[in-house]
């Protein structure tokens, strides 16, 4: 992972731990409002994921393995069998808090090693040992989303005709800062080409909680990078338009074969991509990778409940009914883009171009994991 | 046009017309209040079609011609030459109130035809035939209706295998009794076709402006049709889940080759029923074809302000911002989609399959009109 040339930086920080303390940007209320959530234990972690004041694939991976470490040291007086058991309980509240995205469940199994290798040992230590094995999840995916950034930057640069009317990127949610401990993945390949030449960014305003609209939108001008944003449907006829030349969105999960799960209306996106031969470009550290999955059906796609489309609760605003009593609602809040729909999947070891089962095997390690 | 077997009809009835007053039901303000305008002029007339007060591409024809017929009443008293110059300008100021729909245009050139054709008479006459005029087309509007309920529904039934668990039906915005004369087009199908088989329909809710979830989810259940609401992203994965055997979609405007416009939106569900073997039928009334455009490109495409996108202004909530102080947004109004997409245009005068060129000739007269 090269870290050179022009600095890739944000302003966004969404997340800091300190002394058995984690501070969580609460993402619910943004834009309005800059609140921060304080966790001192695993529960507080979940329901924050649970929540979603706290969200993106690789975030909740790094809150979870600090929720992890939090709960270790809040029960660290007590004997080794409480120790072990109250992590095992936790461990299992984190997972649960959310079932789509692996990194969650990914890094606590790392967090678990941890605790297995240590058993026996002084439980200041083990703290210490969860403390420094959340800290480099978090490392690992700053320096991933980097090295996503400037991959994914570089590839893009090859395959789009340098125009002078600059180029069109359009994203969907928010795979930025706000989703992991760095500057995004797909916004990270957007801040990556945007330091090296002109690029107008679309974002999907992301119904029914408005990633795009409230976050995108709040990341990319806190950084001071410019943002249109579009109702979802109008994705594809601007997509036909010839306004955009790639789609890049970040990933929940990614099966053995290179099929997607990611952010609710993403296959759309990459459908309306294939029909007008635009790039569709995912973006995720190897921790979104599940070897265990075949394909995206064995995924498993959280259905959240209706009311949270039937009813708007916007942040600062008085929450309203959208349809009138008596319509019910389905939310999956996720949904699986076939692997060859995959122009590019850009990790931090590399960009695949499909079929994507061999650059996966190679990114997993031959045997699987 | 046979009107024979079940009845078909609905209780929802969005506007009426007496001595010289044309009562609009104001659709910005449902599903939370019924409340009417109630209009005297033309001016007011266009005012509540640009404002989207009244909206549907067939109702805002009829709406256009009572406008007209309002004119000509009010300013009956006066000279031949004022009648006629007040009349051309308020035909002038309807057609501009929206671009897209062509229902509008047809309408006034109708009316624009019996002034001619009354050139000379007795202005109370005059009125009168105009009158006679607008409640023509308002009650074709509602025969068409009929006709494409039937016919879509009859066609529909040919295709989709009975299945124990009934079908599932999704529509876009709302192409129902409230955008029309009768029973709604798209909508016109879905009731003729839930009065024969069990249905199951489901509904997008239409951003930005909500048609979906306020208007089709109001209409619906004001018929005692359930009706489930999916968050417009959601539809791609939906179909492809195989929960939907057909979208059902009205139009704006139908090009010569059957390219159609309709709210966007409807671009990305025929891209995703094609992908996935899932019907895709448009229906409206044969004045909502324009053999004077050539393809979908020739259609003008209304572009909204972007502020109905960024601020939030639901009837009966506190209107709110979206996005932070400095985002943009776009806002194309309609989207085109190919017409080898359509798998069924059904009008009152029949159901074509691709390509629909042939069938659109004979609709609209060999020679084009």
């Amino acid at each position: 992972m090269p870290e050179t040339e022009i600095p890739l930086q944000t302003r966004v920080l969404p997340w800091a731990y300190e002394n058995g303390t984690l501070r969580l940007l609460d993402q619910r209320l943004l834009p309005s409002v800059e609140s921060w959530l304080e966790c001192q234990s695993a529960l507080q972690t979940a329901e924050a994921i649970r929540s979603l004041a706290v969200r993106g694939a690789p975030l909740i991976g790094v809150a979870a393995a600090f929720g992890l470490a939090l709960e270790a040291r809040r029960v660290a007086s007590r004997s080794e069998g409480d120790l072990d058991h109250a992590f095992e309980v936790a461990a299992g509240r984190l997972v649960a808090a959310r079932p789509t995205a692996v990194n969650l469940a990914a890094a606590v199994a790392r967090m678990e090693r941890v605790m297995r290798e240590t058993t026996g040992g002084v439980a200041g230590e083990r703290v210490a040992l969860l403390e420094q094995e959340a800290a480099r999840i978090a490392e690992e995916d700053r320096l991933s989303c980097l090295a996503i950034g400037r991959q994914g930057a570089e590839w893009l640069n090859q395959r789009i005709v340098p125009s002078r009317d600059g180029i069109g990127l359009l994203t969907h949610c928010n795979a930025g800062a706000l989703a992991t401990a760095g500057i995004g993945t797909a916004l990270g390949i957007v801040r990556a080409l945007s330091s090296t030449r002109e690029v107008t960014v679309f974002a999907d305003e992301t119904r029914p909680f408005w990633q795009g609209a409230r976050l995108t939108a709040w990341e990319l001008l806190t950084d001071g990078i410019p943002v249109t944003l579009l109702p979802d449907v109008a994705a594809p006829s601007i997509i036909a338009s010839g306004r955009i030349q790639a789609v890049v969105v970040g990933a929940d999960r990614i099966a053995r074969n290179g099929d997607v799960a990611n952010k609710v209306g993403t296959y759309g996106l990459a459908l309306a991509c294939r029909a007008h031969g635009v790039l569709f470009v995912v973006a995720a550290p190897t921790s979104t990778l599940d070897f265990a999955c075949a394909d995206g059906g064995a995924i498993p796609i959280e259905m959240r409940d209706g009311e949270e489309v039937l009813r708007i609760e916007f942040p600062g605003a008085v929450p309203f009914r959208l349809a009138p009593e008596g319509t019910t609602a389905l939310y999956p809040a996720f949904d699986v883009t076939p692997s060859l729909l995959v122009d590019a999947l850009v990790t931090e070891k590399g960009v695949s171009v499909p079929p994507h089962g061999a650059a996966i095997r190679e990114w997993t390690g031959a045997s699987g994991r």
